[in-house]
């Protein structure tokens, strides 16, 4: 099971996350391009840290939004957001190499993210960005996308990722922010969720349900209070249960 | 001798230049890479003319500065400014290889390109990015600039120019803008000078005294009213007088 | 009635439209304001040229999103796009005092002018900040958009207006860019209708039908080639059928 | 005396200070305008609790530089830079007058509150932006500082500040940041020296000699690590000395 997590979010003179302690406990790195977050000095440091504890470094890309930081849907056309997606992967891969290292995959961003679950030209512009620039770049994403469906399709590599820190819906959706049960906060109880999820395949619902998720990747939130303490329970829950814990890429 | 050309320098709606007339005279292209100019969509479009027209494709990076066009000296860091050529080069390589080319050199722009001619700290940053991406790059820059001293230095290829449309003063530096003889905007009169320049090495300071100047490139100016007759100009004058034109990369 | 253009749009290096031109046809200025385009010394410029042609000046509001020139729609919640509006119209307003002249109204711009026919929480967040700020300002917008409707159930002075270079369709929509009739090039036909608009409050929809068009300004655009052309034609066309030109503002 | 500090620094998703913490201690608010840092939603969230508190509103206007933190030189050109500082202004002055604030003073920020110590140019282009606004606006910055000259020149309020928590060369100028004695990390020497300050106008220099400073406020830096209890205890020792705590606006 892989163990990925947002880093190199800090811009200029603004911290986010701790970009160190987080890679003590996960096993790839998404770090920022410059778009919603990160500027050329921090994406270095980020990818010097990332070497330095041998992590996998994946592109996260996002759309042109500093100060919504990607959260915010942008109605762009498929050129432009394939072309910012081409961008941003190109940046990241030279600041990688001079650290020695290569990116190994994409991952969109925020309001990305879930814009890809559904919108089909966004999702195409995002497959033809990482196509046209290394067809061996894996795209990390939700189970169930039209990014993922359409990767498949296209013979890139679709790695799946669950969620230890957020509720499910029978339906294998995740509760909405906002709502009941939307995020788990005991750290206890995220690690046995992702112990439950590497060994049976299964994740309980907010209903009791249990729910069948096939995985490869288990997504760690770094900018949150508690991050890394969550992101330590987890991982150590792993090691615990016997699960071998590397990197998808 | 190569002809090299500012292109890629509209920005969203905003043309700049006319990159396609511009494609017909020169072979070398310096494409900006979106900090003083350029989104990815247009750096896109001026990878595939600069592909199609067999021109090589060269990084015109500069500081962060889109409003004022990169025309603006910043007093930034070493460490800042590596990392922002690093990261402008590797967006260009991206884009440039999904048109099927690679980026050759590197050539400053604007306030960058006067600064490294004596601040040895942005001279050495650029070095540095360029040496640490792929030491096989050219930096095209100023005769006698720190620049190219630091490069030879460093075993990196340094590309001296010239411009045809700018008059010299006695001991080869530039007149200053904006004093009498700085501009030559006489298209005849600048193709004679590049003549000369190719055949004999030499070009007519504004004394009237003669400047040995060696170089393996000619600048033409792509975004001022006449640049295209300039550049056809040049180009023709050039090629009647039996000089082979083609890049130096 | 009143005839109004886009403004102040050019950018840094980077010009847009005939200002001084087009300033010479309009009563109404409407300004960029920075966030879709115009930096503050092209503002400014903008201003003393309004200021000294007798020209209404107006705040051109938009999203922040220069690359794609505000017109992409962008998934802003309503606090920021109302504080976003507020930090525009304010900007605006110091340079415009600094030649002696008083912001007079608010037209959104490009998408959000488009969103705002439609969505009633980016609406009310472009009257909450027009209100706050100064009710005495006047909102321009399209006839039967939810922001005229709520400008008017909150007391603020809604302007309808019309376009002498769009075709309409029977039910007084404007025929979509791309499909047939969209764009009226010939400038003699655009100034006919804009006489009869002005003189019968009709307009002829593309199916020949007449359609009750009641405004109080005609939108010219200033941004495409022939702009002034066209404006120049609508002008005329109105002052020789004695159609008195005067801002609404 | 007054107390002054730098708030409305966070941007986007990226906090920066306890802005609630420091109005419990200061009387006057400089809020960053966007430029250097600040959102229209920071913006006026600081605007809210400046007014709630009972603080002076000041524009703290920098040069446009996001990810430098406007602490960078950039060499902009004096009419580039009027326009920006009034642009920033009128911005401020919008979302104070929503909250129903006067913006009341204006304070360069970093390299620009640097650079009008000695550079005319940009000294006289803060005064031109300034005195073409409002006259009445007061500037605050360093004593014999270009300036603070040229305000008094023309007439304009200048405030003189002095920093609690920096050391003083027996001329009268701060120790540069890196330097021995630099910085003043302990709280009740910061009280102290403030306290001897306000009641005898003399503050020890870093070789014991005392020197005569005339100010009329203190600057309590707000973004470091113990901000909040170093302003604290400036305020409780001026208080506990009898010290009138009140903002010169």
């Amino acid at each position: 099971m892989d163990l990925n997590s947002d880093v190199g979010e800090s811009f200029g003179p603004w911290p986010m996350g701790d970009d160190a302690a987080m890679f003590r406990h996960v096993t790839s790195a998404n770090i920022a391009c410059g778009f919603h977050a990160g500027d050329p000095s921090g994406i270095a440091r980020t990818c010097r840290s990332a070497v330095a504890a041998g992590i996998a470094i994946g592109a996260h890309v996002g759309y042109r939004d500093l100060v919504g930081f990607g959260r915010r849907f942008i109605d762009c056309s498929e050129t432009e957001l394939a072309d910012d997606v081409a961008y941003q992967i190109g940046a990241l891969q030279a600041l990688a190499r001079r650290e020695g290292a290569e990116v190994r995959y994409v991952k969109p961003h925020g309001a990305l993210y879930n814009a890809i679950v559904h919108h089909t030209g966004h999702a195409r512009a995002v497959i033809d960005a990482i196509t046209s620039i290394d067809p061996s770049l894996a795209l990390l994403a939700l189970p169930g996308s039209a990014a993922l469906d359409l990767a498949e399709r296209r013979r890139l590599r679709g790695v799946r990722e669950a969620f230890a820190d957020r509720g499910y819906l029978p339906d294998g959706r995740l509760v909405p922010r906002g709502e009941s049960g939307a995020v788990i906060v005991d750290a206890v109880v995220a690690a046995q969720r992702a112990v439950r999820l590497a060994a049976e395949g299964v994740i309980e619902a907010v209903d009791g349900s249990l729910i069948a998720v096939d995985v490869e990747s288990v997504c760690l939130h770094g900018d949150t209070p508690g991050a890394v303490a969550m992101a330590e329970s987890v991982r150590s829950g792993l090691e615990h249960a016997g699960v071998e814990l590397r990197s998808f890429a």
